[in-house]
């Protein structure tokens, strides 16, 4: 393990985060709010944090593999979220660590999930800083990091396919920095267009900005005690569209800006889950309408929270937890599903859906048929054997994962079931508000200590996709084990 | 697909099915009970069908493979509970058929859910009809077929594999006939063992031998409202160590009945199960000792509940419905973790989660030492990777196949998320009784029609391990397609 890169690496992340951290800090000074101060004092640690970490790990060599891809992206954002929880402590706005680490981390896996019980009573400042860390994680920190600063191709892709993973590894073109910035393109400008629309629609522009940040990193904080319930239908049905346009490959974009428009709308993965997106909200819209009495709103009501929670983004415009229990079930199987691989959704996403569901097939032909070969197909390809086993592998360490978290907080924090298994689910793939103590009007604060920790893991093992965050723990990781049995020539 | 062998086996199965309605029969004749008449149509039924289809399907040549065994399973399990069903029509204790056939699957397939309100109002035949098919499906009608009716060795290979898969196929003794005579000695010794333990304790013969059937088919229908919550602690405890020992894999019980006894506690499976047992116990008790404020009791009604949850069996001796949400938790996850495989019991199985834990940690040791070839063992002995591609795939199927249950029954029927989640979970792993409004104080009489049907379909894909079911549905199983593009000689 190359430790002196993995420290240079980190100390080159908190000098970006204290560049981030100017944002909120002009911001206070905008709206001439006193907690401004505290975003100078975590800029001065994060900055003598990073100058240090650069200056002790000046590497001898620069050689980054998959190792040590994995430790930077684990190491990246916990020591990111350890940083960034220093505002809400030093504000007072979050008054202990436990809290304040999970908000962050909240923040920057673009969970969304809050210990805040009153948003209405948060500095503007410090809601950009939750908002930015939406914006930021939702792409990629170290994706952001490799489109501004040069670096070596050949190192980044470990670091880029550790962050972003998935079964569809894509570069999109041989230069993986030049892939990194044509994302972070899309990206600005899909937020600065939301931002645009829902301005041009009514929403002041503070309010305007801070939803576009946490709709593009699909995120789900708000500003408001009802979330997005007080704005314009217009609004609702702007971010419902971009929380779904967020939700999509950003291939495909990228494919639409290289004007190949066959093979964009060709995805299999895009129009499976655009079908998802239809067949729920036709659901949810049936059972909800006799509460709304009314086509059109309960139809936007299920469109929204459909929309919110595939794309793993958690906002809510009404309480659906007082919604009838088979709306909530399809909400609660949505919440696994995700939305598409490369795009800025948590779940298990729906290209991996769609493997399993192939695979499934594939080996039922199988057994009726022991001579012939099947294959598994998706987006028009020959999907090889290694890939099958890897969303097969991963599916099985995301069950694990998923009811390891459950225990955990079930034993430890005895709320109902329907609490506990929402809580897990909406942590561990990104999304935020769940069922009953967690519903989308109340919040997370009442978890002990304990479960707010494993809670916080969940978050940053779902948006790195469990790995990176593993392999941080294994000790053949960072020790060489030295094998001692020595062979013995036979003479 | 040899479709006259398929038709003659299930004529044999029909013939076996009368005489086992004999049994109860003749219970009722001691009993004195008017609806005794109900047993004489439904074997004059059985027989007559049996006998009619064993004439058609007069086979011509006898060959049957995984098709054919996949097939004969699927068609047994459903026609069984289709005619099986029929008493409970007869003698009026269930009046329409779609209930009556949830609970003879529910009978066969060894769940132990139950649409009757009050169990103490139906007749003591019929009772015994429903324990009886409890100790039938456990062990396996087809095995009991293999065991008392000569037949091909070859054959029989099939047949059984698909009755009694799992990743540990294993033979006893090299002839398939031996296995299945071997196998249900040791089931009926225990069987009788039990009912011996159980009366010398105090219980009533009859009560002792319904209790026993069901504790040996690890099944759980019972005959008063409070479950076995009447009966003495001793007799308690005795059930409770039954239902583990029905768990564990019958291998184990023949490997100390030829005295390999080094071998059998050498089991990974089995001390991973008493483990599991042991842990879940201990935090179970300490969650319910508030409500009994008895260590001794607590321990006891924890013990059982565990063990009977974790058995698949059902048994209650106390409404765990009321239990804190945390207790409740563990039994959620164990209704899932199942008992070993080999035995009669359902769920996910030990062995496979064992297989699949160990995969997780090879794939980790892999990705940071690529060069390192790792590879899993269980029981001593490598798994070669077929068997873990195997057990990945169920997974795979296994998760589909409850999320599609859940799924259905949530939009049919809106009764809570817990009742559903559990539902679901309880008969998909025959279990039994879950939460809600389907706890072990309430029954399963409040589904719709259409969601009985899906719940018995539930039943049946969990105690065959899903692919015979699914296999029925497969055209190609059915139909040669024929192949009609025709290769073009190039000259």
């Amino acid at each position: 393990m190359n430790k002196r890169m993995v420290l240079y690496m980190l100390g080159k992340i908190l000098m970006l985060e204290s560049a981030l951290l100017l944002l909120p800090f002009i911001c206070g000074l905008i709206y001439n709010e006193d907690v401004s101060y505290c975003f100078v004092y975590t800029i001065v640690i994060a900055a003598a944090a990073g100058a240090l970490f650069m200056l002790i790990g000046r590497p001898r060599n620069k050689a980054i593999f998959a190792k040590e891809g994995f430790a930077i992206v684990a190491l990246t954002w916990i020591l990111m979220s350890a940083i960034g929880a220093l505002p809400f402590i030093f504000s007072g706005v979050i008054t202990n660590y436990t809290d304040a680490f999970f908000e962050t981390v909240s923040g920057f896996t673009t969970t969304g999930a809050s210990v805040i019980a009153n948003v209405e009573t948060v500095p503007k400042s410090i809601h950009l800083w939750r908002s930015l860390t939406h914006w930021v994680g939702g792409m990629g920190v170290l994706v952001l990091v490799m489109a501004i600063v040069p670096n070596d191709t050949g190192r980044s892709m470990h670091i880029m396919r550790a962050e972003m993973p998935g079964p569809i590894i894509g570069k999109l073109v041989p230069k993986i920095t030049t892939t990194a910035k044509i994302l972070y393109l899309i990206y600005v400008f899909m937020t600065v267009l939301e931002i645009l629309l829902l301005f041009a629609g009514g929403m002041p522009l503070y309010d305007s900005i801070f939803h576009s940040f946490g709709t593009a990193g699909t995120g789900g904080f708000g500003i408001k005690q009802d979330g997005l319930a007080g704005y314009s239908p217009y609004c609702q049905w702007v971010i419902t569209v971009f929380m779904l346009l967020f939700g999509i490959n950003f291939n495909i974009y990228y494919l639409i800006l290289m004007r190949k428009l066959r093979s964009a709308f060709k995805s299999e993965e895009m129009w499976t889950y655009i079908g998802i997106v239809l067949v729920s909200t036709g659901i949810v819209t049936a059972y909800i309408y006799p509460i709304y009495d009314n086509v059109v709103d309960s139809l936007r009501y299920s469109a929204f929270q459909v929309a919110s929670i595939i794309s793993t983004t958690g906002f809510s415009t009404a309480d659906f937890n007082l919604w009838p229990s088979a709306a909530k079930a399809v909400l609660l199987i949505l919440m696994f599903v995700g939305a598409c691989a490369g795009s800025t959704a948590g779940g298990f996403k729906v290209s991996r859906v769609i493997i399993i569901f192939k695979q499934i097939k594939a080996n039922l032909r199988q057994m009726l048929h022991s001579r012939s070969v099947s294959s598994v197909k998706f987006e028009g390809k020959n999907v090889d054997i290694a890939t099958v086993i890897n969303v097969s592998s991963y599916l099985a360490i995301y069950c694990l994962c998923y009811i390891v978290v459950f225990a955990m907080i079930s034993i430890i924090d005895n709320f109902s079931l329907e609490t506990n298994i929402s809580a897990s689910a909406a942590c561990f793939n990104n999304i935020g508000p769940g069922f009953d103590v967690v519903g989308p009007a109340s919040n997370y604060s009442y978890y002990s200590v304990a479960s707010t920790w494993i809670l916080s893991a969940a978050m940053l093992l779902g948006r790195l996709e469990i790995m990176p965050i593993i392999l941080l723990f294994a000790p053949s990781a960072w020790i060489k084990i030295k094998n001692i049995k020595k062979k013995r020539r036979v003479t």
